[in-house]
C-alpha cells in the first residue's frame, strides 16, 4: 500500500470504513448465492458442453470468494461476520428468482448479475483506492457473457414467442433486485452514508443518486438488448 | 516434451494412446460429475462455513477439469468426444450414490473420490510421462481432506450410531464404484490393455492386477479408519 491516503482516509473514519467492509460483504455473499444458483444451472443445460461453461461460471465466482475473503483478511476481518448483514436480501432475492428454465438461467447469470456489479461499481467509487481495485477486478470478469447473447439469440430466433417471456423475466429480476438493495439501503446506515457522504467527506445528493439510477437502468436496457429483447 | 520417449512410445501405438485418452476422458467426466455432486452437498451445509468449504471442493474440480481438457487439445483431441464413452457409467454410479444427508456427502467426496483417484494413479502409470505428470498432478489436490475428516469425527463422537450407517454407506460406495469399473473395462478394450499391456508392450498380468486390488482395498481401508469408520 504505497497510496498516499485520500482526503478523509477510510482508516481514519469508522463509518467509511464500515462502508467499504459492507461492500465486500456484499459482493462475497454475492458470489457464493450465484455459485449456488449458477450450479443448478448447470444441471439444466440442455449439452454437455454447455453444462461445462455454466460450471465454469461458477466456479468463477468461487475464485471472486476467495479474492473478496483474502482482501478482508488483510483488514483482520472475518469473511463469514461481513456477510452475516445480507444473508436475508439475497436468500430472498434468489427464492423470487428462481429460473424456470435453462434459458431463464441464462439471462439470470447476465442481466440479473450483471445489474448487480454495476451497481457494485457505483458504490466502489466512494470506497478506499484498495478496495476499489479488488472490486473492478473481481467484477472485469465477463468471459461467458458471448455465450451467454449467442445462446439467447439463438433461443428467440427459432422461438420468436421465447423474446417476450425473457423480456419480462429480465424486468423481474432487476425489479426484485432493487427491492433487496432498498432494504439493504434502509437497513444498513453505514452503506448508505458511504454514498451520501458526511459531514467531513463529500458524497452524492439526491440528483446524483437519482443520475447514478438512470446510469443503471440504460446499461440494463443495453444488456437485454444485446440478448435481443427489450427492456 | 524433451523426455526421451519410452519403450513403445504410445504415440507408434495407436492402442496405447487411445487408453491415455480414455484415462484422461474419465478423469474429466469425472471431475464434472464430481462438481456436480459437491455443488448440491454443499446446499446441504449446516453452516455458511462448511458451504464454503465444499463449494471450493467443487470450484476445484472444474480447475481439474480445464487442466485435462488443455492436455487433450495438446493431443489434438475434443475433451467432449473423449467423455463420450463414460456418460453411462458415472451417470449410473451417481444416481445409485446420492447422499441423503450432509454427512453422507461428506464421506461420498472422500471415500468415493479417494478410491477412484487411487485407480486412476494406478492407471496412470501405464500412460506415457506426460499423461501421467498430469494425472498425479490433479489428484494430487487434496486441500479439503482435513476438514472432512473433523466434521465425520466429530458427528461420531456426538452420536455414535452414524458411524454404522456412514460405513454402510462407505462400503456401498466402493461397491458401486468396481462395479462401474468393470462395466468400463469389459466395455473399452483400449483401457484394459492399458493394464494388461499388448505383445509389444508389458503390462499386468492377472496376479499383478489382483495385487493392485488388494492395494485399493487397503487405501480405502486406511481412509475409511481415518473418519472412524470400519471398512
Amino acid at each position: 500500500m504505497t497510496d498516499q491516503p485520500q482526503p478523509g482516509a477510510w482508516v481514519n473514519d469508522a463509518e467509511y470504513r464500515q462502508g467499504a467492509v459492507d461492500l465486500l460483504g456484499i459482493l462475497a455473499y454475492g458470489a457464493l448465492a450465484a455459485f449456488d444458483r449458477l450450479a443448478e444451472d448447470a444441471r439444466l443445460a440442455p449439452t454437455l458442453t454447455e453444462k461445462v461453461h455454466v460450471a465454469s461460471m461458477a466456479a468463477l465466482q468461487v475464485a471472486h470468494f476467495d479474492r473478496v475473503r483474502a482482501r478482508l483478511s488483510d483488514l483482520d476481518i472475518d469473511v463469514m461476520d461481513a456477510m452475516v448483514p445480507f444473508h436475508a436480501a439475497f436468500d430472498t432475492f434468489h427464492d423470487y428468482t428462481k429460473p424456470k428454465d435453462w434459458l431463464e438461467g441464462l439471462v439470470w447469470a447476465y442481466v440479473g448479475n450483471g445489474f448487480a456489479s454495476d451497481f457494485y461499481r457505483e458504490v466502489a467509487a466512494f470506497v478506499d483506492a484498495d478496495t476499489r481495485a479488488l472490486v473492478y477486478e473481481v467484477l472485469a470478469d465477463e468471459a461467458h457473457t458471448d455465450f451467454v447473447i449467442e445462446k439467447v439469440r439463438a433461443a428467440i430466433e427459432a422461438d420468436h414467442k421465447v423474446a417476450g417471456r425473457l423480456a419480462l423475466w429480465g424486468r423481474r429480476l432487476v425489479g426484485e433486485a432493487l427491492s433487496q438493495a432498498q432494504r439493504v439501503a434502509a437497513d444498513r446506515d453505514s452503506l448508505t452514508s458511504l454514498l451520501t457522504g458526511t459531514v467531513d467527506r463529500p458524497g452524492m445528493d439526491l440528483a446524483a443518486i437519482s443520475r447514478m439510477f438512470s446510469r443503471l437502468v440504460e446499461t440494463h436496457t443495453r444488456r437485454m438488448a444485446q440478448l435481443g429483447l427489450q427492456a
